[in-house]
């Protein structure tokens, strides 16, 4: 994608010369063969799908918008498409399904190149590979505005398997997978680089590998799409939910869903190390930092103590992800973040408006 | 929706001083109680449905963007919110199947105020109780550019009823529902007004009735619901697609997939009258008009000899919306209009790009 200023270049032809049926196809193209239980997929009006025997449709859309999600300047092509399909497959997981289909809505802007959606193609297809999800179908159109890609993924779970938000009670354990504050730290080192000229269309990654990490846990999240189905499948957990707007937001909403308050403990969260550098340096509290930022994609959850046995099964087949006990659920309608001896009101999560 | 340089009154609050969350409730509190099959609806991570039984799933999504499919001085919000529903319903409905469940997928420019989302919702939920469609879900961001509405229609259909375009074969007939040239002809009345100084934000309907009636098929298209699910179910077509770009368009389309030719009958097209004199009116080509222009979401379908019987009782029970054969398939590649004894390339449809 080029930046604003920056042309493509003649041997990159712009998608508004290739006609909307050219990109169709060549989308087609690309997409693996259809397993057996996809009937109808792209180049229909709709696809037309198997559902899985005895399994409930888990339905979930979700849109990156340029200037709002993302920027040019910090996110490759192959990377939009990548986290595109992520926070859509995220919000699957946490759910305790499996993902199974997607469909792709393209909003394309009017200097947009072949190269560029091949580019998203790349990374959506990536992550559709590893999660085993087929893309049945979508919707190309021009944009006046900003690039949008808005995906739509159909997964399936199994009846009294599902994890809803409101499932917990006081007492059940909270957890957390991977590291709290990656993707916020990640978002302020490229926005600190987003004034100084730029070589290329997109700003070079940091050579510091640790900080490396979270720029990519901003621009490529992998989703925690196995961790969720073993919660589901394995019944270990009581309630779940993603943490696409920070862990502050979703303990927060889960104790409200579930009717509970909240204590989290502050020496027990898994900051990031590179995150929580970052906001020390920039004189932040990193701990406020870390929990407020979103973008993490990690998934909270919560544990009966009748069912600890069963997430000992889950952290022995979570493929070196980390779960770490963060807090548990209060009989209480309040949520804080216990530090130091003190009990502390937790920062406000990510505000979309 | 205001237009620009017409800001919003002050006791009608923008969207933004209202809150995600808040519009998130609002919007849950205004859609009906979900229906037993719909386990997990509006405000978790993704919605759980559970499937009609013995039925495949069909998926598609179509977006509206502000400046390429809709213009605020034409459409209000709820005419917005209804087609944005009514395009995806259109495309289930052409595989022969019943919708079930949507998913709204919201991008709010900074001036939208909650009367806007309102009226979209007003729309969407109308024509979501004519077809029984119920919103389980769905996302909403903020848009630095154009109000975008996207929406996911999960539908079912009985195995062996999919209508596909590529069923047909030389000798079926063709036939189209409703009539042709109404969308283009009330889009051009629009656009012959849109440069005229507007005392309200949304150009006043024509007086005339029949004009009225192409304002009202471009704006608020009713989508062939009940007839594309008739259609499955009877299995009185071989192959079925909607008019979205066109009757031309999807002749072309259903043709080519079908490996088939087509030749239309000029002299059987059912032209709006309306839209018929209006084209007329302005020097052009009626017949060429009407079958070039897009947005009718009327369907097209093939019919078999054998199965002719049954398309008897699909007319029987399509409650006035008229069934039209226009011509039939081909073995030829070609597709050709027949107009007073001469065959004629067919005008091209409407293009995206």
């Amino acid at each position: 994608m080029s930046s604003p200023g920056n042309p493509p270049v003649t041997n990159n032809p712009r998608v508004s010369d290739l006609g909307e049926r050219a990109l169709i196809e060549r989308i087609r193209r690309r997409v693996p063969a259809a397993p057996r239980e996809l009937l109808v997929g792209i180049g229909d009006d709709a696809a037309v799908a198997v559902p899985d025997r005895g399994a409930l449709q888990v339905l979930t859309t979700d849109a990156l918008v340029e200037g709002i999600h993302f920027d040019r300047r910090f996110s490759t092509p192959s990377d939009i498409g990548f986290k595109a399909l992520a926070v859509n497959v995220s919000d699957v997981a946490s759910m305790g399904g499996a993902p199974r289909f997607a469909l792709l809505s393209l909003m394309l802007p009017a200097g947009i190149t072949q190269e560029d959606v091949d580019g998203l193609l790349d990374g959506l297809l990536e992550l559709a590979g590893e999660t085993r999800v087929h893309l049945a179908g979508g919707n190309i159109t021009r944009s006046p505005g900003p690039l949008v890609v808005d995906v739509t993924v159909v997964g399936s779970v199994k009846p009294r398997k599902i994890l809803t938000r409101s499932g917990a009670r006081p007492g059940d354990v909270l957890y957390v997978t991977g590291m709290l504050g990656a993707a916020a730290a990640g978002l302020g080192w490229l926005q600190a680089r987003a004034d100084t000229p730029l070589r290329d269309s997109v700003i070079a990654r940091p050579s510091d590998p640790a900080m490396a990490d979270c720029v990519a846990r901003y621009c490529r999240p992998g989703p925690r799409a196995r961790i969720g189905a073993l919660l589901g499948r394995t019944r270990a957990a009581s309630a779940c939910m993603d943490l696409s707007d920070g862990l502050a937001d979703a303990v927060t909403q889960l104790a409200a869903a579930s009717g509970t308050g909240a204590t989290i403990d502050a020496a027990l969260l898994p900051l990031h190390p590179a995150a929580r550098d970052w906001f020390a340096a920039a004189g932040d509290d990193a701990v406020s930092a870390c929990v407020a930022g979103g973008d993490d994609y990690e998934l909270l959850f919560a544990v009966p103590r009748r069912t600890r046995s069963r997430l000992r099964g889950v952290i022995q087949e979570s493929r070196g992800v980390s779960i770490t006990r963060i807090g548990e659920l209060t009989p209480g309608g309040s949520v804080a973040l216990a530090r130091a001896g003190r009990l502390e009101t937790l920062p406000p999560g990510f505000v979309h408006f």
